[in-house]
């Protein structure tokens, strides 16, 4: 049965009916606290002490450092949003710093620098063991590969990111990264139900993010057998699987960028922007975002991340 | 005074006029050889046992796993070979993984889905201490922040690494970054020269780069104060610092590139990658790599870097 984690600053805690129940773990990294599964397993069903999760200051379960590798445009509804063919568009990665995660209620920051700020809606796969590079991976390796899920933001600075085409940077400011409430541990067999998790995204109520992974193009098999050719991964690294559409960014119409194909790069960015200052949809000071993951029928469920936009000055 | 250090895989020595001595340390990192400085200056001086380096099996200085981190398009040169305008490039990063760390005479494997292997002789930069998020970094603390130089080659697929436009993968296969032959520890002063110094690759023997630093676009201290806002950095991390003109790809002529902006991007590749196929400066099976990088007088001597590339089948 899965087991639904949560985390403060000096404990670990799993659901139960009654509430949340505190893990008898020395664990301090989420590395160490997978390695202690059976800790969990026995809390669960101690009927021990449970307090109301309300109660309790979340922050992430996801501990760093810790490796971020994240998938480019994965989602047939972000790829065409993106003006790019999902026929053709390569199982891309890059990273992001471990240091940009943040707690599932924190704040996330615009730094003063940046202006067009952006959500992306992901579901994180949470590596289970060591992952070597040249490793054949196969699909009766997920049960144990993969730990776990969450739900991951994965905040977006767009004016940094475009004109500098390397994505690093742009979603490695700290607070870029909110992660859970929830981390998901899995069964065997229940990654099997993982086609049918559904991601939403709402900024202040509104809904601007509505998928399910059927949208998904390169699956988690393809993309950890892709990763094992170059990046080894250990027990608590975080893998983003890409966001569908619905993001504030939207590629310009195909006859503008072929136009802006024509002019210096910056001149171009510099047009594009000026024309997204007219885009409401962008993060302002102040908004609400809230972000779910589970199936339908609630077996799988990694709870509601609710964070608040703060522009830096 | 600078020290020359060197490793193999089972002790570090410190090059003196009579040869390499063993230092007398129980690091096995460069992060706790780095706190053992000591150890190296007591070795130098000591007049102990020299042996001559060829008969050492060296391996690289910088031991992973550590961050590696790289500037993009940071030579004049190079991003002219790029089609880029030095004037408005952006200042920017990508990640490589550690994994990818070889020695400095170990064979450079072109995996067998690639098949445009190129060379970029870079300085790296060895970081001396714990830069965290949010550090502002100014000239006064480079002395400790930068602890030495290593040759790297950033080894580069570009079939992979332009149509997925995010350079990650194409950087970090294994044996993709040699990193040495020497770690050369700096004292106090002695970054000032940093400018003289003057990059060089051969290609069984041709000289393909030649450059000084006097070409670089974004200098150190401008590259860590920007990383500061993003990226936590500690002792024994790794940053690439760009690399000049020569590389075997050279974008393809402003018009020509026009045209392919009117293809979708995977017909574009295919078209550029066609034509690069009559280009004889990607890496041959069996073709010797040579790199050298220095002051022209020798005060501040990386060594010389000597690999073969091998063709996995």
């Amino acid at each position: 049965m899965s087991r639904s984690v949560l985390r403060t600053s000096d404990a670990w805690y799993v659901l139960t009916d009654a509430g949340a129940v505190r893990v008898d773990t020395s664990a301090t990294t989420t590395r160490e606290l997978l390695a202690d599964r059976a800790a969990v397993d026995a809390a669960a069903s101690s009927g021990g002490p449970a307090v109301p999760v309300d109660e309790l200051a979340l922050v992430s379960p996801v501990t760093a450092p810790c490796r971020v590798v994240a998938q480019m445009t994965n989602y047939e509804s972000h790829i065409r949003d993106s003006n790019m063919d999902p026929a053709t568009v390569p199982l891309t990665f890059f990273r992001k710093s471990s240091g940009s995660i943040s707690g599932p209620h924190a704040d996330v920051v615009r730094p003063a620098h940046v202006r067009f700020l952006d959500y992306e809606v992901e579901i994180g796969l949470v590596i289970g063991r060591d992952l070597p590079v040249g490793t054949d991976v196969t699909a009766g390796d997920l049960t144990d590969l993969v730990a776990g899920l969450v739900i991951t933001n994965d905040v977006s600075a767009r004016d940094v990111q475009l004109p500098k085409t390397q994505f690093y940077e742009a979603k490695s400011y700290p607070t870029f990264t909110p992660v859970g409430p929830v981390l998901l541990l899995l069964d065997a067999g229940e990654f099997a139900r993982f086609g049918e998790l559904r991601l939403r995204l709402w900024v202040n109520g509104s809904v601007r993010q509505d998928s399910t992974v059927a949208d998904m193009v390169y699956q988690p098999l393809e993309a950890l057998q892709a990763l094992a050719r170059f990046q080894q991964l250990q027990a608590g690294d975080l893998l983003l699987t890409g966001t569908p559409g619905g993001t504030a960014l939207k590629a310009p119409a195909r006859p503008i960028e072929l136009i802006g194909a024509l002019l210096p790069p910056h001149v171009k960015w510099k047009t594009f922007f000026r024309r997204q200052a007219a885009n409401p949809d962008y993060l302002q000071d102040g908004d609400v975002m809230e972000l779910a993951i589970g199936t339908p029928d609630g077996a799988l469920d990694l709870g509601r991340q609710r964070t608040v936009v703060r522009w830096a000055r």
